[in-house]
């Protein structure tokens, strides 16, 4: 074990070793490497003034990676360093994962101003989102001006995503209709920024007529920040068009949300909120390594599903068992 | 104080009084009161199979109280018994609140097979969302078998309402364009039936208009359900036109839902969530009132805000300072 303070100084050098290691920590879910986690996040409290985090989703097809590697080749040509982090709870380990085959990103992955890290596997939708949380702190101290949040358009995903990043970029395809369908519910909605992908040759003039069809539609939605109205681009990643000018609305939304103080703002609120769901996952683990509250629980919870309890009777026996038992019947 | 299985029984026997003062024990917030209204609730247990629990919700403006008295009325003339209970966070005591003022539902409140309840004030959306599903099955205990909570289309509240209800009712404008956007973010793709008000004079036109706009926005939207395909009705209720057809979409929403099974496996889900719910507001609350751990979290949070900490290193410390004063430094 790498002491936390010598672990910190390689990473913010720019040691990408020394980064791939405290992720690995960061996702292990063992208590000592927890605790080394923790150590090492407070040593290493970046200045994350100059970042901006982006979450960028879209359904399977809409050719996610292959924009996200022109824009982050775009991105690095202009002197940024950009990583990109996977925020997939669906994946497993050996297969199947968003990004975990790299050749997907082969230009940007040999990048050295360029940093891509797979998806943590076999966790729920919130321990992956914690994980990347701090993935983020790690990634900004190694320099990091761009972080992107790569997520599968699945739902529970996203809005996990949303508390992590400053602004949230929908990927579109080209064609219309029954096709476009692959989006799940309540994203379209959070969309800061709507990517038309593919927009070349033959789909060229049906990504024309999505990007027109989705801004009637954001028409009828109330939008989300005061100081942004959502925005539509096409882009061809073949071509190289309009990739400039996504980054362009980028640091248009950065300017405004900056001037109106909505930035930093959201931040502090979003790491209020991490907190709390940290204490709250906290207290539920340590009830759930309670042998008499966790047995009660599964008992209940069976009652409760077939209607035959309440849910607020059931929770007050599982939380009379688990202080009954403090400190006395604990597994390890 | 009234027994518990006297209380039931008064309620069962359907004793508008006796359902009025139960659902002010579980509005309480006081220890005893609760105690009373669990032990109420386990007497309780209504068979529920009859009932169809609908959330309706739409903009200030929208017609809600015009279009659920219509609907109310159609119900309560064909042999329905229909309890409409408000979900506002926003309302406070004494003024401002949706369903304060009874008069809003004149014909409807005079009406001996209906129910309406305000919304309980000063609260937020969860506490708020909880006394409403525990209300709901003092209702349908009472024999009220339509429930229909209805929400303001602020947001917060349209969550908590989804979790609480079989079918989610979207209230819309027959004026589209700007003046729609009163729907927050989020809402329309929870709708499983969209309703346009005021079909009829001079804004008919406007109705269909607006009915063939959302209903190109659905289609880009996709189904949330796989036995159902969210619809869109023209209603008016000074005409007392599409009422009917609202009710006949219902019925047909809970037959495909009854055969394919997600109906009591959505109600399943629902009450396991809320038991877990219930268990980590318990927990957070025990911990609130640990002086020592509210104190440390206190401090913590305006680091955490600041940025100079991270969420994770302030909530283990929070949790260690709640484990740490356990059973010593409690606040009562």
């Amino acid at each position: 074990m790498v002491a936390a303070n010598k672990l910190a100084s390689q990473i913010t050098a720019g040691n990408r070793q020394a980064l791939a290691r405290a992720i690995t920590l960061i996702e292990s879910v063992r208590d000592d490497h927890r605790a080394q986690a923790r150590d090492l996040l407070a040593h290493l409290l970046p200045d994350t003034r100059r970042s901006i985090r982006l979450g960028i989703s879209g359904s399977p097809g809409v050719g996610k990676s292959t924009f996200i590697e022109a824009f982050g080749g775009h991105l690095t040509a202009h002197g940024h360093k950009v990583a990109v982090l996977a925020v997939d709870p669906s994946s497993t380990r050996g297969g199947g994962s968003i990004l975990a085959d790299k050749t997907r990103m082969e230009t940007l992955s040999r990048d050295p101003n360029a940093f891509i890290r797979p998806s943590p596997s076999g966790r729920t939708a919130g321990g992956v989102a914690r994980g990347t949380r701090d993935t983020i702190a790690l990634v900004e101290a190694a320099g990091f001006d761009v972080v992107i949040v790569e997520t599968v358009g699945v739902g529970q995903s996203e809005t996990a995503a949303y508390d992590l990043v400053d602004m949230f970029i929908l990927l579109l395809n080209p064609a219309g209709g029954d096709e476009l369908q692959g989006i799940k519910r309540g994203i379209v909605e959070l969309a800061d920024l709507m990517v038309v992908t593919k927009a070349d040759g033959a789909l060229r003039s049906a990504a024309t007529k999505t990007a027109a069809q989705y801004g009637g539609a954001l028409g009828l939605l109330r939008p989300g920040k005061r100081d942004w109205k959502p925005e539509i681009v096409l882009t061809s990643a073949r071509e190289q068009r309009g990739i400039e000018e996504v980054w362009r609305r980028i640091e248009a939304f950065r300017t405004s949300r900056e001037q109106s103080g909505a930035l930093v703002k959201r931040r502090a609120e979003q790491a209020t909120t991490w907190m709390w769901r940290d204490v709250e996952t906290g207290l539920i683990e340590h009830l759930k390594q309670d042998r008499k509250a966790a047995a009660t629980a599964r008992k209940l919870a069976r009652d409760v599903a077939a209607g035959t309890l309440t849910p607020a009777a059931a929770a007050w026996e599982i939380l009379a068992a688990h202080t009954s038992g403090e400190g006395s019947d604990r597994n390890s």
